[in-house]
C-alpha cells in the first residue's frame, strides 16, 4: 500500500491538507501517512527549515502531499527556496503539472466563459531558470548595490518537460501544445526553447503547435482562455501563467498542482496552488479544493486513476452543488466530499 | 515648436502612426515630424537596423513616434533587441509608462467590472533587469547545450523609477504605490527592490503602499483590478503586467506607453502597448486608439497638457460613441477623433 509524507505547513495547510488527507483516506483506504512537522513553527523553535535527516526520509516515501509553505514573521525566501524549491529541485521534479479547468457551477470572472469551455494544463519546468538560484549582490546598502539573478537553462532540462508535455498532449482530445517564452528579448534561453520544441514537435506530427511570447499568452489567457490545451513553459512564466489560469477558472482556491518526478527516482510531491493565506488561517473558511484536487493528482501519479477519478467526480459535485457567494466552511467541504466519494 | 521623430516600422505600425500623426497635428498644429524608415523592410534591403549616424539623429529631436517593430520573416531579437530596445536603453528610458483605463463604452471582459472602476498606471523599469542582454549559450546544438539570462538590478536604476513611481501617485487621487516582484524566489534582486521601496516609501508618509508577488498581481489584476492606482515593477513583471492590464480594459488595441527619460537629457518615445500585427497588416482593420493615446501622452511629456488633454477628451468621446461588435476602420477612426479635437 502506498506510503505517504504529509508536510502540512503554513498558514491555512494544516487546514486543507486535513481535508484532502480525509477524502483520500475513503477514496483508497489504507495509505499509509506519516507527518512531517516543517515550516515557519519549527524554523522559529529550531532555527532548522529542512535537515539533511528529513530530506533523507522523505525520499523513502511514494509521494507527498504539502499544504503551503511561507509565513510573514519569516523572511522573504528562507521557507520558499529553503523547503519548498529544496524539494522540487532535490527531487528532480522536473515537471510542475498544473490543470485549470473551469467547472460546472463555478463562475469564471470572465463574461464570456462558460463551464466546461476551459480545460487546459500547464507543463510548468520546475528545476531550472530563475528558480535555480544563481544569483548575488554587491555593495549592498550602498548607492552602488548591485544584484544579479541568472536564468539557468539546459538542453537536458528543457527537452525532458517538453516532451512530458507532448506526452500529456496525445492523450488528450484536442492534441495541441502552445510554447510559451520570450525568444524576442530572451534570446538565448528562448532560442533553447524554440530549438528544443521544434525537435519534439517533429516526432510527434499528430501534435498541433504554437508559440506565443509570454506577454501575448498572459493576454490570451484572459480574452481567450478556451484556445489552449497543453501549455508548456519555463519555471516564472510558468509560475504566472498558472496563476491566470487559477483566476480565470474561479481561483487559486480550486487549483491543485504535482511537482513531478516522472522518472520515478524521487517521490513527487502534491500541493494547492495558493499560498498559506495567512489573514484566513486558523479560522475554518480556506477553500480545501485545491489541497483535494491535489490529492487527486497524487493517487493518480501512483497509479490509482479510479481513486483519483473518484475524488475528481466528487469535487464537481461539490462545486455543482454550490449556492452562489455562501462562505465555504473547510471541513464540511471536505465532509461532503468524503460523503460523495464513499456513496 | 516640437521636433519629433516618427518610426512607423513595421506591420500595423505605419497605419496606426498616420493616425497619430493626423490628430497630434490638430491639437498642436506646428509640430515638426521627420520620418525615419527603420524595421523589417530596411533590415531586408540593407541589412541595417539601426545604424549609429540615426541613433544620433534620433537623439537630437524632442521626442520619438514609434509604431511598431517586428516581423515574422526577421530572426526573432533582431529588431526588438537592436531597434526598440536599443532606444529604450540608449536614451535612458528608464521609465516605461503604461496607463490601463476602461473607458466608458468599452466592454471588459470581466463581467463585475465596470467602466471608470479601472484606472491604474504601470511604471515599468526600462533599462535593466533580464532586458539588459547579459546572457550566453554554450555547446549550441549539442545535448550539453546550457543558456543563460542574467538580470541586472542596480540600486541607481531601482530607485530612480521608484522614485519617479511615487511623484506620480502624489499627483493622482488615491496616492497608492504597489511594488511588484517575487522575492520569495529572487532574493537578491527582491531584496533590493523591497529595501529601495522602503526606503523611498518612508519619505512618502502621504502615500500608502502595498507589496505584492508577481504571481498574485497577475491574479488580482484579473479579479480585482480596481484594487491598483500606481504599479512599480521590473522590466520583465512589467511586460507581463502590462498586458494583463490592458487585456481587462479592453485590449491592446486600447493601450498607450511611453519610454520616457524624465531627466530629459535624451528624447522619450511614445508607442502603443501592441505589436505589429501582421496578419492584420496594410487593410485599414487596426485600431489606431493606442498611437493615438501615445500621441496624447508625447505632448503631454513635452509640456502641452492641453493639446494632450483635448486629444484623451477625444479618443473618450470616440469609445463612448462606438456600437458594439462594429469593426474599426483605421483611417476613419483617426479621422472622427480629429474631428472632435478641433470641434
Ligand atoms: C511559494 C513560491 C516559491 C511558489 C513558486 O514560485 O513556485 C508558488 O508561487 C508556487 O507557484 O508554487
Ligand atoms: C517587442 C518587445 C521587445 C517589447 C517588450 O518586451 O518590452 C513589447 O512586448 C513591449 O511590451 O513593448
Amino acid at each position: 500500500m502506498a506510503r505517504i509524507a504529509v508536510v502540512a505547513g503554513d498558514g491555512i495547510g494544516p487546514e486543507v491538507v486535513a481535508e484532502a488527507r480525509k477524502v483520500i483516506d475513503v477514496a483508497l483506504p489504507g495509505v499509509e501517512a506519516t507527518e512531517y512537522d516543517l515550516g515557519a513553527a519549527r524554523y522559529h523553535r529550531t532555527g532548522e527549515v529542512l535537515p539533511d535527516s528529513v530530506l533523507t526520509e522523505l525520499a523513502g516515501h511514494d509521494a507527498i502531499l504539502l499544504g503551503a509553505v511561507g509565513d510573514p514573521t519569516v523572511p522573504p525566501g528562507v521557507l520558499e527556496r529553503g523547503l519548498l524549491l529544496k524539494l522540487r529541485f532535490s527531487f528532480d521534479q522536473y515537471v510542475n503539472l498544473r490543470p485549470s479547468r473551469l467547472w460546472p457551477g463555478v463562475t469564471s470572472p470572465l463574461a464570456t466563459v462558460k463551464p466546461g469551455e476551459v480545460d487546459l494544463v500547464v507543463v510548468r519546468e520546475g528545476t531550472e531558470g530563475l528558480y535555480a538560484g544563481a544569483g548575488g549582490a554587491l555593495h549592498r546598502d550602498t548607492p552602488a548595490e548591485v544584484a544579479t539573478e541568472e536564468s539557468l537553462n539546459t538542453r537536458h532540462g528543457v527537452e525532458r518537460v517538453v516532451r512530458d508535455a507532448f506526452a500529456r498532449a496525445r492523450r488528450r482530445e484536442r492534441r495541441k501544445v502552445t510554447l510559451v517564452h520570450k525568444t524576442n528579448v530572451l534570446t538565448h534561453a528562448g532560442s533553447l526553447w524554440a530549438r528544443t520544441f521544434d525537435a519534439v514537435a517533429a516526432e510527434h506530427p499528430d501534435v498541433s503547435t504554437e508559440y506565443q511570447h509570454v506577454d501575448a499568452a498572459a493576454m490570451f489567457l484572459v480574452t481567450q482562455p478556451q484556445r489552449y490545451d497543453v501549455l508548456v513553459t519555463d519555471n516564472l512564466f510558468g509560475d504566472i501563467l498558472t496563476d491566470i489560469a487559477a483566476a480565470v477558472t474561479g481561483g487559486i482556491g480550486l487549483a491543485a498542482s504535482g511537482s513531478i518526478n516522472p522518472d520515478g527516482t524521487y517521490p513527487s510531491m502534491f500541493e494547492p496552488v495558493h499560498g498559506s493565506a495567512p489573514d484566513i488561517a486558523g479560522r475554518g473558511l480556506a477553500d480545501p479544493v485545491a489541497a483535494v484536487l491535489s490529492g487527486a493528482l497524487l493517487l493518480d501519479q501512483l497509479g490509482h486513476a479510479d481513486a483519483a477519478a473518484r475524488i475528481t467526480a466528487a469535487v464537481g459535485a461539490e462545486l455543482a452543488s454550490r449556492a452562489p457567494g455562501v462562505a465555504v466552511r473547510t471541513a464540511e467541504v471536505g465532509d461532503r466530499i468524503a460523503a460523495q466519494v464513499s456513496a
